[in-house]
């Protein structure tokens, strides 16, 4: 048999304020068969109701997120309506070093900075509502911004999609989750059968 | 819903002799889900038994064809043991119009000869067998060749697999049909996830 790389790829995942991102990321980590890791960014907010430290978020204060910073020790990081999040490096290589795939979850701005690290390299996905019109709804069915707050995620989401061929490999509709999911399986196979990944010198 | 393009894409398939190529190709052609019409070559030597001009390939005089390669009328064209195989232009952008995606079963050299046209994109993969030793006992188990022969032919998949990774996006291996199968589904999905499928602007 030909030899695959034994390290894992890391795939970026965005996607407007209810595309249905966090679904298909639960899902795909969910999923036994293909071997997926998510990274755990750092921040600086505080727990919601029911996130945990180390599963949802490395939950850190200021003084601990700006040191870490300083020793650049972070792929990259934002300010947030006030709070930071990072994703962090050697993190990142922990899981790649055991064979594991990495979901990364972050906006388009850290996408884009993501993108520039030359060293760095990752398949990126977004994830698009069915329609802008849906995606209102959607917005609005959730109840948890007011009307003011919902027109500026549209505004958010509209500046996003446009740039989204600009940054990203592959768009998937979040038509319903089955189909959902099915095409970032599509996604992470294709990936995985590139010809980069694999090494035929030791055998040739 | 976002727009998505109406012309198909071209998927360029190469694989040694022995690496179950045709099988795959059939299987391919043979799902209804996926929209894929086989690019017939033109070629100026005979039927086999069993081979339909016109749906196996289009049988031409040399003559004829001929004048098709003073007309540029083909992709590429190559001779191969005395005999001229080619791709027609006109034939595989009709079928592009229609929406359909195209197959498109070439060698290795007719592959790389595809890339360096500026103005042809495509997807290119290449078949692997599971490995060398059972190559060579396809080679033998098919009883077409004999032994001078299937050296050969060894001798020509060793340099072709060594070229793959240099020429071929995606690489398959043939363990068996089913999981080849699935794997060219999954690339044919991802590929026409590309956000460079997408048609944005028209609803932003």
């Amino acid at each position: 048999m030909w030899n695959k790389k034994k390290e894992g790829k890391i795939f970026i995942i965005s996607g407007p304020s209810g595309s249905g991102k966090t679904t298909l990321k639960q899902k795909i980590l969910s999923c036994k068969d293909i071997n997926f890791t998510y990274s755990i960014s750092y921040t600086t907010r505080k727990p919601l109701k029911g996130e945990k430290n180390k599963k949802d978020y490395f939950f850190v204060s200021e003084e601990v997120f700006l040191s870490k910073v300083q020793h650049k020790d972070f792929l990259e990081y934002a300010n947030v309506y006030g709070y930071y999040y990072g994703t962090d490096k050697a993190y990142v290589s922990s899981i790649l070093k055991k064979g594991h795939n990495v979901l990364i979850d972050v906006d388009i701005q850290g996408a884009s900075k993501l993108k520039k690290l030359k060293s760095f390299k990752a398949v990126y996905i977004f994830i698009l509502p069915p329609s802008l019109s849906e995606l209102k709804k959607r917005l609005e069915k959730r109840k948890r911004d007011n009307k003011k707050e919902i027109a500026k995620r549209m505004k958010v989401a509209i500046k996003e999609i446009n740039q989204a061929k600009k940054h990203y490999e592959y768009c998937i509709i979040n038509k319903n989750i089955k189909n959902m999911v099915e095409d970032i399986r599509a996604i992470i196979s294709a990936e995985l059968l590139k010809s980069s990944q694999y090494n035929f010198k030791e055998q040739l």
